[in-house]
């Protein structure tokens, strides 16, 4: 039996998201029902509603950063029930077959995982819709369980800037010892501060904007560097082992690969496109250093994350709004005007 | 005392390599003498004749493909006595006591590598001059053992082609269960091809002519993939963790990359340059894969390789040449006309 919800969505690349009527699946075997109670608002909502990566599929409720409540669960279901503080990411389903999905990478699926809007979901062909509605009906295996104790609307955006952060600051060993950067304060890089803290790495935060030091110290850095400042990069000259490059744009990673130590590696995590202008190989040959990328993460290290949030108390800073006040939110969102992530509170969504 | 020197020179960017007298200092406490027997021909030796990377101080003698026996040696030399075969590759000096230099990694010395021509020597600010000469004088920590029974002429290639792709071949892991691909198949090309083999890997061959696949499969490919057949390039997606790239002009990587496996590595040894055309992230996104460099490799692991081969029975394929048809060889070798790596028989070069 179907469930009629209300979301937002998009109805073209140009029209604003706007109150929309649909319908979730009743519940398959391994089915969980969540009443939707937060919801984190990320670029790549907004890039799919504007259709920026080309292939929307119209109307689109986005949101891929979802918190909220079991209401009821499939027959197969052991691991969580009615009533549980749970959230769901990007990702709502995949092979479960392939050699990355037993890995646990199902990021990496290699038949391509189920993502949580704009996606055809792998059994019934209806579209996926996200998260900027009522309810959502998710297979238990993308279902995370969220730690007690840890405030439900901050924990929204662990489910994608948190886990985009974590998979790779786990996977390149960020830890006692070692020297991270982030390029990009904004909502991942924000994430990736206070996880590379928390972790125990020396933390760097580049950045363009001088304004920026004072939050990112107080976010978890041990230092600033202005990117555009010669004198203060070629101090940090050979220094880093990891940079969590989180700019979601095209731009130069010429300045930034000297700063990496022998081996070291960039890893970009907010932009897909080409690398522009020219990336020159010179210091990757030089010593023997990497430019890398990395995709959200697998379900358990977004369990682990969690988890790992919920005993260092660590969620996102974040701007509650109204689904109401969504549009506005991604204009402001264009202008890198939110300290740092905007919620939508799903209470304001009424029938 | 010095030794006064015959050896080949270049005078000026446009100027054929020709006959040149010089010094060769006299033996510190750490130096060893060696008679140069054979000494290969790397197209850095051309890019250096040519000043083709600009910083070419002239007169110029290339050659750091060396291979000789051991005429003299300094007071505080024990590993080494006159008669012994050895060799010497890239590298003449380092600092010997920053990070890279005490872990083997010589090439990455945080003060700069000496190299073996075209570089000042570090305690008498003499210019360096290479193995395309009589005889060389090296300090004895960047002298290599060649091992009993290995071909000295094909051998040569060993000190630069040979390292500089078993060190990446050794780094990111290759061998048993590890599939390997090796772009281009020249002088670095072939040896890669040979090592990693030997090394246990499953080892594939790209490249752009199909005229290539027997020497190939002789050389130790188990199978060749034409790059410029879209086919064959999609019959082996997702397949490599390993990419060893050497191709020593700009050429676009793009093609490659979908190729790698999920946390696979495009590693160039050949090219310094801007990587041209752009580089696109979202392959690199979509399986956490990365393009890296590496430079020749440290003394440790030369060692190592010269042992392994001498094991496997490993060397070059090489043409063998006078002195005097240096010039011919560089224009031959700019169409790649050998194979696969031109080798000086220095007892040509008489006084």
């Amino acid at each position: 039996m179907t469930t009629n919800v209300l979301g937002y969505a998009a109805s073209s690349p140009t029209s604003a998201l706007a109150p929309y009527r649909f319908q979730r699946r009743g519940l398959r075997s391994d089915d969980v029902a969540i009443e939707v109670l937060y919801c984190g608002v990320c670029h790549s909502d907004l890039h799919t509603a504007r259709n920026d990566w080309g292939g929307t599929q119209y109307p689109v409720v986005p949101g891929h950063e979802i918190i909220g409540r079991v209401t009821e669960v499939g027959p197969g279901v052991t691991r969580f029930k009615a009533g549980d503080r749970v959230g769901v990411g990007c990702m709502v389903d995949s092979c479960r077959h392939c050699n990355p999905c037993e890995r646990g990478l199902e990021q990496y699926c290699a038949e391509g995982a189920t993502f949580t809007y704009n996606a055809v979901d792998r059994h019934d062909h209806t579209p996926t819709q996200g998260g900027y509605s009522q309810r959502v009906v998710v297979s238990d295996r993308f279902v995370l369980k969220v730690p007690d104790g840890l405030d439900l609307a901050g924990a929204a955006p662990l489910l994608c800037a948190g886990i985009t952060t974590w998979s790779p600051l786990r996977h390149w060993g960020a830890g006692p010892g070692r020297k991270v950067a982030v390029v990009g304060l904004g909502g991942l890089g924000h994430m990736a501060l206070k996880l590379a803290r928390a972790l125990g790495a020396d933390v760097t935060l580049f950045t363009r904007s001088p304004g920026k030091e004072a939050d990112a110290l107080r976010l978890g850095a041990h230092q600033v560097v202005l990117s555009t400042d010669a004198v203060q990069m070629a101090a940090v000259g050979g220094r880093f082992d990891l940079i969590i490059d989180t700019v979601p744009y095209a731009h130069d990673l010429n300045p930034y690969l000297p700063t990496l130590a022998i081996d070291g590696t960039l890893v970009l995590v907010g932009y897909l496109g080409d690398l522009d202008p020219l990336v020159n190989s010179v210091p990757l040959i030089m010593g023997r250093k990497a430019v890398a990328g990395s995709l959200i993460g697998g379900i358990p290290e977004t369990q682990e994350m969690l988890d790992f949030c919920g005993q260092h108390g660590i969620t996102s800073d974040i701007e509650l709004i109204r689904m109401q006040e969504i549009n506005d939110a991604y204009e402001r969102m264009l202008k890198s005007d939110v300290k740092y992530r905007f919620v939508i509170d799903m209470a304001s969504l009424k029938d």
